[in-house]
């Protein structure tokens, strides 16, 4: 059943991150390079935030960045995430309930006795679903 | 069961398109100013092509547009398509199959008589999984 099925079943173990020194345009170029939409960001092995694509590339089309803004004084600091152990019905859940109005969370950081462990994205959910068919 | 629910069922029917003849620069502003990841190209009332965040953030910010590059001459012409009247499922293989490597096509417009009826998104179908929970 699919609401059985566990986050770290589904989860994108190999994780592209981005340290939190690093400028805004070069995280946007990174995740445009391998077609992603959001990068946890770490302070050495600590996930300190996340960035997504959406907002560093619409502030930056916008010139709302100063040069050299790094991604530490724009990431989102309350990451919505989950843990290997939760089921798909509770990953999914989050996605609602912690994005504004309508809107989902596309990606949820994987955490493990406080170590970023995987990314469960929208597309690794439909995968699953593809499976279940 | 959720491999039996429609297209026509899930799909947001508000789409927002763009006309062939706008600047990319325009076009990508507008994705990330509503926060969605494609739109279809409209010619008059009719679908052309569909261009997408990432295609577009991409060659932006590595300027690899020529100033004033409408969506006409980069969007992607071979779109996958989904009738109102495919199942889930069906239009969960278009996802999969029409996109190279282990990637997934996010977004897939609905197309109705030749006509632009609606789009599906990888949003839209985990809203439908949240109901079915």
């Amino acid at each position: 059943m699919l609401d059985k099925l566990l986050v770290k079943d589904l989860m994108t173990k190999d994780v592209l991150t981005v340290d939190k020194e690093v400028e805004t345009v070069f995280a946007f170029e990174e995740l445009m390079k391998n077609k992603i939409s959001a990068m946890p960001v770490l302070d050495g092995e600590k996930m300190v935030g996340i960035v997504t694509a959406t907002d560093l590339g619409h502030n930056l089309i916008l010139d709302n960045y100063q040069f050299g803004t790094k991604v530490k004084s724009v990431m989102v600091t309350d990451v919505a995430c989950v843990s290997p152990e939760n089921t798909l019905k509770e990953a999914v859940c989050v996605m609602f309930d912690k994005a504004p109005g309508e809107n989902i969370i596309n990606q949820l950081p994987v955490v493990e006795d406080g170590k970023l462990i995987g990314i469960l994205s929208d597309g690794d959910i439909i995968k699953a679903i593809k499976n279940e068919f």
